[in-house]
């Protein structure tokens, strides 16, 4: 196996840790658009960045469920994420405790945004 | 004591902790500027949404890193908050892994800058 | 009746006074999701900021459709504030003046995002 | 033939140009809720700056792809910006190739969603 | 006098009249890196936007400093606009009112930057 | 030569060709504060995305400029990257002309910070 691939296969398996075995079809719809891209997102966040021992999974995700709620137009990969970081042990409760947080750096706008985003993923596993 | 009071106690105890007794003379130069939003800075932030129970001093300080990170021009805020994220319990290396995954959420500027303020926290007490 | 509760309480009479009476529902779908982001919202931008003599509601209702147009991101919260700015006593050509002032700082797309969001909330009331 | 008009002129052509002759319905709509910002959008950027002889007309194309990917909530000016780059000869790999350097600055929330934009434009015409 | 003229006579008018007779030196030192970029500030944000009947100088003043507060970034130009909000009738607390305002919007990181900027142009004329 | 040191020469090279030979003691500053940011930022953007073939050194070098235009906060990295583009084979004017092309998607604030950094850069080889 080349390293390169070994890159990709790491980031491989975090995205099934995180987002569940459907983020298959999600990188074969991605890749049909932009291969490189769809390379690129597998290897560097997911294949360097998430697999460092730096920082735990859940704290990872809570950061990211807060850096999407300060951003503001990414709500689709909010969902993503929000789901993400459930299956890596947030509870809701936290989910939600971040994005309050955020109402301070980033204003209401952006926390109610995101509220909603998350409230459209825990309605659809009750 | 009047619950109002209560609130501002509360916030200024929880300041004190983070950044440390200096944050006194912080807040007396901004309340010469505006009392209101001084009061509303101690009170709403740090006196109602950093208390709260549900996630602990060090996850709050790293997700206000985060936030920081990807708004990208409130260095002078993120220079206190990197101190206030060592004063809560954060390493070092803790601070930098934030940093470094904000890279994939708000881009490689956002990160650079936000180590560049980081470092010059760092370099303060070496 | 405690401090806490003549917040909450000058913050909904002043949502109802923006957004009318429909606003009660709304509040109790966000409760349903977060109950102390609903709280928040309702004591901190209505109770608080809103209810401030220093400025009139009209001037604070082209305020927000400005701050919402530059950010650009949350038109959901720009419709319920055009129809609140309305309601507070702009007229429509001030709410689209604003608008095309916000040109000049966030750039023709912010603006034109805005004005759709504005056509929208128009055309329901004829 | 008044100046001011001439400007109209210019913009007008370069409108249709870069989007097409469905560019004059979509004009009319706009005048419809904002005569003067539908002015103001003809005459500016495509009277004045897109005219202008510094870069050829692909360049500004990526440019603005650039631009509206960075911005992130820019959706559908991005799309109608996506096809006037195809109009005005850039391909359908540069366009890509544009939003994945954006990753870079931008972070990949941006690129995904520029992405998916993109992709769907290209969608409409296989 | 050519329509041109006009439009760019009727910007630097309205530029005097909000900064003072300052402006001509940084319009001067403007034009020497480029004075396609001064011409288009001049005639388009200064000749079009702000000399419009439908909304008061002291307004758009007020507009333009909530715009600069949210994005935060560009306290140069909310230096420039402090300053010209209080040359058109615009007092003190109602900018520092305006700035507090956005703190719901944008967060506390924007509201806390945009008033340290406020407080130094206040400073300067004690 | 392992993979993993091909993508970190090749990022290296990269960075030399667009910010000329000084670039080295920047990254040793950088490594000294973080290595693994050092390394990521050498290896991705430079080492994977610059040397890409889809487009040219001088076409990537504006895409670059008119992001951190649009970005507005990263002054300190479009130094850097005007710079860059010049060295690649930018004209002065054609800097200017994607600077303001971006006035009309992020607004004049954001070009006018863009313009003042841009000449500060021209200003240091005259």
């Amino acid at each position: 196996m080349k390293p390169e691939d070994a890159r990709y296969e790491r980031g491989l398996a975090k995205m099934r840790e995180m987002f569940g075995p459907g983020i298959d079809s999600a990188l074969k719809t991605l890749a049909a658009i932009s291969p490189d891209l769809q390379r690129c997102l597998v290897e560097f966040p997911f294949g360097e960045i998430y697999p460092r021992s730096g920082l735990d999974a859940k704290t990872r995700g809570m950061l990211t469920v807060a850096a999407l709620t300060v951003l503001g137009y990414a709500q689709a990969e909010l969902r993503d994420h929000v789901r993400g970081a459930l299956n890596v042990g947030c509870t809701r409760d936290e989910i939600l405790e971040v994005i309050m947080q955020m109402a301070v750096y980033a204003g209401f706008p952006a926390a109610l945004e995101a509220l909603r985003t998350a409230a459209s993923v825990f309605a659809q596993d009750p």
